[in-house]
C-alpha cells in the first residue's frame, strides 16, 4: 500500500464491560479529579483474570466508545469555552470525531473482582468500555507537556478550569 | 441495562489514515524517544483540516489498530523481560488484548498538509490510524504516576529500559 491508498477495512471491537457513573443525562467535559461520586469500570466477568496486578498502578488509562455522541462530525470545532477560537478536531478533545473513541487518565482507587473503582470519569453512565491500560510513569507522563493553543489566551488559568471540568464562578 | 447484562453491540471504527515507520518486520515494545528514524502519521486527505492547531502541542496521543497481532488472547501474560512474573493483560501493555487497540504518547515534530511527523513510534509500518488527540498537560501528565508491579523488581532500572524499548547491554 502506498501513501495515497486509504481504503481500509473497518475495525471491529467488542466492548469488554460498561462504565458506571453518576452522569445519567449530562456529563462534564473532562475527568474531575476531586469528584467523590461513584465511578466504576464493570468488566464482563469473563475478563476478571485480566485485572490481576492492576491494583499496583496509581493511574490507569481508560478507553471507551462515546456511544451518545449526536450530530455530524465537523473537522473544525469551536470549544464553547474558548471564545470562538476554531481548531481542528484532532487538536481538540471534542467527542464528535471521525472515530468516537474516548480516553481518560484516572486514579485507580481499588479492584474488587470484576469491578475497578476510579476517580471522576467524564462519561455517561452505561458507556461501553473498550480497554484498560496501566498508566506507566516513564511511558505516559511527560513533565514538559504543554497546553497547545490554549496557551495563547490571556485567561489561560480560567480556561484550564474548563478543560479540567472544574466547576467555578465566572 | 444492569451490571450483569454484558450484551453489547460491536463497535465499528474506520481508520483515518496509516502510520509509516521503519519497522517492516519487527517493532520495539514501546516508543523509543531518541529514535531518529522516519515516523509519520499519514491521514486520508479528507481529514487534513482536522489537524489545524495540532502543531501547537508538544506531545500527542496516537491511537491505532494493532493489525499484526497474532495468536490467542491470554488474560494472564508473562512479559518476556519480566522474569516470569504473571500479570493480567489489563495490567500490561501486551498487544494481544481483547481489543487490540494501541496507544502511544509521542513528541510532535511537525505538521505538513495531511502528514504529522512524530518521534519514535512502536508500531509496524502500515498500522491503521484510528485517532489523534492532543496530549494536554493538566489532563494527561501525572507527576506522581508510578511503575506498578514493575517496582517490585530489584533491577527496576533495567526493566524500565525494556519497557521503554531502549537498546542496552545485558
Amino acid at each position: 500500500m502506498n501513501d495515497t491508498d486509504f481504503h481500509f477495512d473497518p475495525v471491529v471491537f467488542q466492548p469488554i464491560g460498561v462504565i458506571r457513573t453518576p452522569y445519567k443525562e449530562s456529563a462534564p467535559y473532562q475527568p474531575i479529579d476531586g469528584d467523590e461520586g461513584d465511578f466504576r469500570l464493570v468488566l464482563d466477568p469473563i475478563y476478571e483474570q485480566g485485572l490481576k496486578g492492576l491494583e499496583t498502578f496509581r493511574y490507569i488509562t481508560v478507553l471507551y466508545y462515546l456511544h451518545r455522541v449526536e450530530g455530524d462530525v465537523e473537522l473544525i470545532v469551536r470549544p464553547p469555552w474558548a471564545g470562538g477560537v476554531a481548531v481542528g478536531v484532532f487538536a481538540s478533545r471534542a467527542p464528535n470525531r471521525p472515530n468516537p473513541l474516548g480516553l481518560s487518565v484516572v486514579r485507580l482507587l481499588g479492584v474488587e473482582g470484576n469491578v475497578v473503582r476510579v476517580s471522576g470519569l467524564d462519561v455517561y453512565d452505561g458507556t461501553p468500555l473498550l480497554d484498560i491500560k496501566p498508566y506507566v510513569r516513564e511511558l505516559d507522563s511527560k513533565a514538559d507537556a504543554n497546553y497547545g493553543w490554549v496557551e495563547q489566551f490571556e485567561d489561560r488559568e480560567h480556561l484550564i478550569l474548563h478543560i479540567k471540568g472544574i466547576p467555578h464562578e465566572h
